[in-house]
């Protein structure tokens, strides 16, 4: 597909194309449904990913690490997410960068892929989950937000069991969530083979908690973590920090017009 | 015990006596066998520590951790030791100290105390356990710091267990150990009722990984983790960070002549 082809792809009422700044890449959102933030883009950026192979991207929402994670691997990428709506934008925002032949979006619930899949056959997973569990949850936001938000397709531990299912021995898994969690999803992974080897901590600024936890496990791996530098978002003038600005802007450091969904 | 009294504690062969430093505070040492690091130091600041009660230190040393928390508590402190050289430089640095009546230092097997001492006795543990497991350690290096550093004495596990049958409901253990040992604490505390709430890194510098964590779990506690500001220890100019200066110095800033054991 063209560029040209790229621009006759549909936009639906409600949604926009946003850039995806330091890179030539385009992404539609909507903020009725789904807007990508910052975890997403600090997950793309930590994963480990294979040159080549396969790399599965749960909850992929409307596709946005996918679609970045081109710019760092020539492996055959794949999304899979449960929203008919967000599985359409996704797949719309992959012809729309001309990545068909890197990017393929399932439409499904990620317990039952295996059974398409089989067992085993990813190289690394990413995955960008709900955050929220259920209970005493506050649900008032429409059913696409609340399904982004909180775990109400699938649970922190259902999603933990298809990353075990679904990736090889020796295959990596990487996850971006809330240090509230940390507990149950450092025990969770352990009990599913998936042995937590790299974690960086994002602080808002530098005397404030963590808000963002990335996460890598290995699968079958020996126990032991590296507790990586901490991240530290705004630096002391409210700005941010040099390696946010790397991330987002590219090491020019010249802000477009847009910040697009950030 | 009068200051007078305390001043004719006996002292070994290859024995100092180092000051606490911000405190007024002394301990027995020997590099033979055993010297605090900033690892018990920080230990004891970042603890939860009830105002009375009962407190424990395990794998207690020379007694550091609670000759250092009767700066912050007015509670019982006890410390259990297996090691008896250790075990007699602690009483001896408690009597020097003139805190008989605060602290007392059990001799023996972490676990078998609870045979002594009933289930879930203490309001709050404390411990800086040996950081080494043993399979492939090096273990060239005397018993006495062979203990300290690898679990010779007991596992990790044996550790947690031990502070799941002492500490009560509600009560609070506060342990430091490595980074690389977080995914194997982390499950075993869970594992054990012991809910991890608060986590700490220590950073050597900011651009360096952690080289300590300290975590706080409650037990019988519900799963929620604060990953609270990274402690960074130096600053870009190679001098202690304010933080670790006001705990070592006191909030004056004016560094002694001897910098104790550390």
């Amino acid at each position: 597909m063209t560029a040209n082809e790229a621009s006759e792809v549909v936009l639906h009422e409600s949604e926009r194309i946003d850039d995806l700044l330091s890179h030539d890449l385009k992404i539609i959102q909507s903020d009725e449904v789904f807007s990508f933030s910052m975890d997403a883009v600090l997950l793309a950026r930590f994963a480990s990913v294979p040159k080549r192979g396969r790399v599965l991207d749960l909850c992929t929402g409307n596709g946005v690490v996918p679609i970045l994670l081109t710019t760092r691997t020539q492996a055959k990428l794949e999304g899979i997410e449960i929203q008919p709506r967000l599985a359409d934008m996704a797949r719309r925002s992959v012809q729309l960068n001309a990545l068909d032949q890197s990017i393929t979006i399932h439409e499904g619930d990620l317990r039952e892929l295996v059974k398409e899949t089989g067992h085993a056959v990813y190289d690394a997973i990413t995955v960008n989950p709900p955050y929220m569990p259920l209970n005493g949850s506050d649900l008032k936001m429409n059913t696409h937000q609340a399904m982004a938000r909180h775990e109400l397709g699938c649970t922190l531990e259902e999603v933990i069991q298809a990353c075990n299912r679904l990736v090889r021995n020796g295959g990596k898994v990487s996850m971006v969530h809330r240090p509230q969690r940390l507990g149950e999803i450092i025990s969770l992974m352990r009990e599913y083979k998936l042995e937590p080897k790299r974690i960086r901590m994002v602080h808002p600024r530098a005397h404030l908690e963590a808000n963002m936890v990335l996460i890598e496990a290995l699968k079958d791996g020996k126990p032991e973590v590296r507790m990586l530098p901490p991240l530290i978002v705004y630096n002391e003038e409210g700005t941010y920090c040099d390696e946010i600005m790397d991330i987002y802007y590219g090491s020019q450091h010249t802000p477009p017009m847009s910040k697009g969904g950030e």
